[in-house]
């Protein structure tokens, strides 16, 4: 029935928002003489809604939002030093390890079998590249997309230019906002696992009860019984 | 006889490399009393080489590098006023004016009649995507292809996957070493259009004398003449 599952890759295949708490966290310590904790987080989440629109998801982008928060909190005071530090703490983002989620390594491959996969990912280009190409199950996607932004209209395009039908679209992710509420929209069918940690921007509330098309799952290891059920009704 | 016309963008349809001149002489005079010009060059190149694996292309990630130059340069005392500055000229970047080439805006709706044309281009993916939609020639364009890495892998891929064989692939753009080298490589044909101020990154000797499938013209006004005669033959 599904001519096409895709997935999120952030917090949905691997570990990621815990890479900016962890950042976030040195940050406030690195900080802590000139603001307290709550200012910090206060200022930094209003200075990455402002930069957004300039620029997009990613590390790079957060980097330069935590160097703004850092003089904005500290009123100039911060030093060369302490701005050395937060470009590190980007850095240490960009390479840290893949940690896949639980029951992503062997649930991936069994999907594979029988469907086509995707990664429908945004973020920085080359960083979410080089995620897919380390993570160990990139030979398993027959298509990476890495996208400025996962709205309708997007989600349109892209299953216009792959040939698939809403209809026949699955698409799995962490995000009510980017990864459900848009493909439920189009006549296409979600499925919503939530991750301990989700960034503040991507909060939603879930589509209406018994809106069609919408699923909830505890971890990904469940996803191939769905899936099965889906296509038998 | 060519199924598919690519351009590069900046510095190919419209001015970018000036953007990167402007905010570097604007650097250059901030830091002026830390270091003479020529260190602050010589820094600052190094440091985007070096970031350049883990920031990839594009205007973030060389306002980070800049921010890098001036801790280094000055001994870990530039202020954060100073700071603030450079990421301030990073953003004046994201937000220029787009400027198109001389010509352009007349040879790219020509060559759309003919034939199938394609940008492809290095960069951050939001600014590269805001730029084609804010130049005002983005519907003459089927398929706008944002990459990491413009290498001849790369552009096997992105062929494979538009089914269309090299022979029959003609690449435009200002930079031998991203949109000239590659393509002869593989078996297309390119045609190089120099551009006033290049990148020393994308500077590379040209193919050999009598080489196959290259071309260099004055400006892309010139092109729609040569892809006759290249047809004709």
């Amino acid at each position: 029935m599904f001519d096409l599952l895709a997935f999120d890759a952030d917090d949905t295949l691997w570990e990621n928002e815990s890479l900016y708490a962890t950042a976030q966290e040195k940050l406030r310590r690195l900080l802590a003489s000139y603001a307290p904790a709550a200012q910090v987080d206060d200022v930094l989440h209003a200075t990455e809604m402002r930069n957004l629109a300039l620029y997009g998801y990613g590390i790079k982008g957060f980097t330069l939002s935590m160097v703004e928060t850092a003089l904005e909190v500290s009123g100039g005071r911060v030093s060369a030093d302490e701005i050395g530090q937060i470009v590190g703490f980007g850095k240490s983002m960009i390479q840290a390890d893949i940690r896949l989620l639980p029951h992503v390594a062997e649930t991936i491959p069994r999907l594979a079998e029988t469907h086509r996969l995707m990664i429908i990912t945004k973020g920085d280009l080359l960083d979410q590249q080089r995620k897919v190409a380390r993570s160990g199950i990139a030979r398993h996607f027959r298509h990476v997309e890495i996208v400025s932004e996962k709205d309708r209209e997007g989600y349109a395009a892209l299953l216009a230019r792959h040939g698939v039908a809403p209809a026949r679209f699955l698409m799995v992710g962490n995000s009510l906002r980017s990864d459900v509420l848009p493909v439920v929209a189009l006549g296409g069918q979600a499925v919503h696992i939530p991750h301990a940690i989700t960034w503040a921007h991507e909060e939603a509330d879930p589509p209406a009860q018994g809106a069609d098309g919408y699923y909830t799952l505890d971890h990904i290891g469940l996803l191939p019984d769905l899936i099965a059920e889906i296509e038998e009704r």
